[in-house]
């Protein structure tokens, strides 16, 4: 029997949670999907997560939720994350860090998924090689399922290209996000493992990346400090369906969704 | 009349150059192409250009070369390009850089098409604004011909978005190029411009980003200088077609291409 | 007859400006000085200047701001920064921003000073060109007079050395701010430019270039986003003093000054 | 009975060596120095370091080498790196990296010394953390001795006075290298540890830290690749002399050095 897992770009404020409120279940019936799992490091205003925009996200369907550098943004989520089981940041922030980088969770049809979440290092923060963290931390996973779901949350697309190579045959699927655009490389590598660049987001394309469009501009030409509101018209919703092989843990399908919601 | 334009993303050393050999005119053919338009920027051994590799361009049936920041790799490159009225590089370099930003070249059927060609400053060379520099070249470009195209060579999303809308209704299209990864997200903004974030890379795919995985991957895991060399297995094309209103310059639509060549 | 110019590096916060307070007067006493300029980028709270305390400044003697990168952190500043002509920020910022890059100021011995602010582009902000923004503004000091102060506001040491070059013979100093660390290569360049990598900061030195240690190292130890608080204690007066010929606006002297005071 | 260190800021190509080559002994002699320490990683030409160039700066009475981001830039040292006990690279660089990262010396009086070299994370290599890592090296080589000298080759200011808090008390000495240019800030800090943030280079200084300036100053007004050639005028050695109180291992004394050799 395949797994099916839904991944969802960063959900960008409001009007992203929102368009997943309406259209989220409709999504995992056309799909046939098992797990959903959500990018969720934008979902509390633009800047990241509170308890109640996580709780949000999982009242639409979303069964864990991933993140990345801005999951520190809002100061409660350093306590909430420690007793959220169904939220991971990057697993390569360093020891002592609150919350955890990894987690397994069943589908309802009692099938265990490991979720690894991971940031990249090229124009980002400094932290733990990702790749070694992968290493150890897949070692871990597989003690307990051989379907692992890898959020890798990088800049460059030549690390995270990397990473997928890197992961390719030991992991279920290496999907990207933190550019916020969905990029069209879908595909299985040569071992089974699918990868994609970047699963987009969840939130306005009215707007540069979720945000007003006026203001990032602004920011571009007057190189002065800028606030940023969310943006809230035009929205869709970024997603990529993995289908797996539940016995080998390896990809049999992956297939880029953008659905338009208004 | 529309006329039709294929933009081909980072052609990647001489795997990219005998694809196109091989598959550029079939394309042209399908697509109806008015006129082929390709960054160059790694066409030499995947880092520059020389005159002995773009003379292979021009002869696969490419009209303009553009380009970015490799296009300084090749030291030849100084001198050709000064006298090689078919390539620009970035409008944006410093007073005084060999070359020229735009250039105005005819379609077969006599339609007069500006290129321009920019470079995003985020994670990049410390350019003049492209934004301002946009606002200049095209002013001068339309008082030759209505249809404008822009290659935005740039890292950031966020950039290359702000771009975008910056110059929506002003330019047929901004296209992006430099990550090598095509983007899903080609559309047509509210004014009229054809968007798309990247356009990708053409060149192997069993590849990071043109060059061989194993070195790539190794310059990650040990944080040492590496060589790269350009990867040879699994070459596809990665454009995308602008059809342009010839009397508006605006666009009609927009169609992402990838094509598997072997 | 010489010109002294004293030049106080970023004054940090409430500390630094009660250091100038107490002791400015004393040090341009001792150095005969004829003109105190500070760069005042961190006066207000560690962030950005506000009318208050750049008021502040003037009252302790303190007779021309410079600025920088986070001159732009208060908001009230870029009104302020418009009706004040004390003030300058960086030249290079683009056109349409508010205040000026540049002034004549007048000693009280009735000789003119031209003051020119730069900001370097390695590792900041996308700015134009601070070497040929540079030319352009000297030559329109130089119809006023032959004495011109530049301060650089940079992080790299090999931009802030070569702009230093680059000015050589052509103005009286090219002294360094932005680190926050005074640097021990005071010097006259051979065609008579004085020139210091970094003039260093005015405020706590029990500190973390001006913020508390424990915030800055927990930033460090963490990588997540963190509050900086100015730091009380040992606080210092960095500076510079130059000697310049009014004749010729060479520098005849360079002296560094680094002076505890509690 | 105090120990007395030296070490020498960055040594740039073959006018730095022969400048030690002239005045080392001299140095040595006047401050009784015990055990003389380099950083080596532009020794050879200006970039990285081989056999040959390590032979000469030992002849000239160097008794270990640091280094830090350059140190690869010649292949030849990968291997020599592996059998040669007197050199060391950043410690914090991945498991597997050739080298260590580590070593003891004696002096000729027979005290141990520790040596610990780091490398900054902020505008530089994505490495492990220099905090922890050095919280694990210093746990080890204490078994060995009381007396650690650190070199932490690094970028950013307020990251290497960061870790100048964070080891005070458990280290002699914190000395910073990398920008080249040295810095007017050494002291003691409050429990005891040497601490100054740039050592300085040992090279030309009619350049930009250390290559010709020409070619400097043209990379940064045209933005274009450039190659860089080392200087040859001016040649100054700066250094800096610690006093270790044996027993502690903490700092007695520290003293800039910057001698002007022709
Ligand atoms: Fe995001
Ligand atoms: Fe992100
Ligand atoms: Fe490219
Ligand atoms: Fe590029
Ligand atoms: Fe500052
Ligand atoms: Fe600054
Ligand atoms: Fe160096
Ligand atoms: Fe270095």
């Amino acid at each position: 029997m395949p797994v099916k897992l839904l991944f969802i770009g960063d959900v960008i404020g409001k009007p992203g949670r929102e368009a997943l409120s309406r259209e989220l279940h409709r999504i995992v019936d056309r799909h046939m999907v098992d797990l959903v799992i959500a990018n969720g490091e934008n979902a509390a205003g633009g800047f990241g997560l509170t308890e109640e925009t996580a709780q949000d996200l999982f009242k639409c369907g979303v069964q864990m939720i991933t993140s990345g550098n801005h999951i520190w943004d809002k100061k409660d989520a350093l306590e909430y994350i420690k007793r959220e089981d169904r939220i991971v940041r990057p697993a390569n922030y360093p020891d002592g860090t609150p919350g955890k980088g990894t987690t397994i969770v069943k589908t309802p049809g009692g099938v265990k998924v490991g979720i690894l979440n991971l940031e990249g290092r090229v124009f980002m923060n400094n932290l733990d090689c990702p790749f070694r963290c992968a290493d150890k931390e897949i070692a871990k996973l597989k003690e307990e399922t051989p379907i692992i779901f890898v959020d890798f949350h990088a800049e460059a697309t030549s690390e995270k290209v990397s990473l997928g190579w890197y992961l390719d045959g030991r992991v279920a699927a290496v999907i990207g996000t933190h550019t916020h655009v969905q990029t069209a490389d879908e595909r299985i590598l040569t071992a089974g493992t699918a990868y994609m660049t970047d699963a987009g987001m969840t939130g306005s394309f009215d707007s540069v990346i979720g945000v007003k469009k006026e203001e990032a501009i602004l920011k571009f030409v007057t190189q002065r400090p800028s606030k940023f509101e969310v943006a809230k018209k035009d929205i869709r919703i970024n997603a990529v369906a993995i289908e797996v092989d539940e016995r080998t843990g390896l990809a049999l399908n992956i297939e880029r969704i953008n659905i338009a919601c208004g």
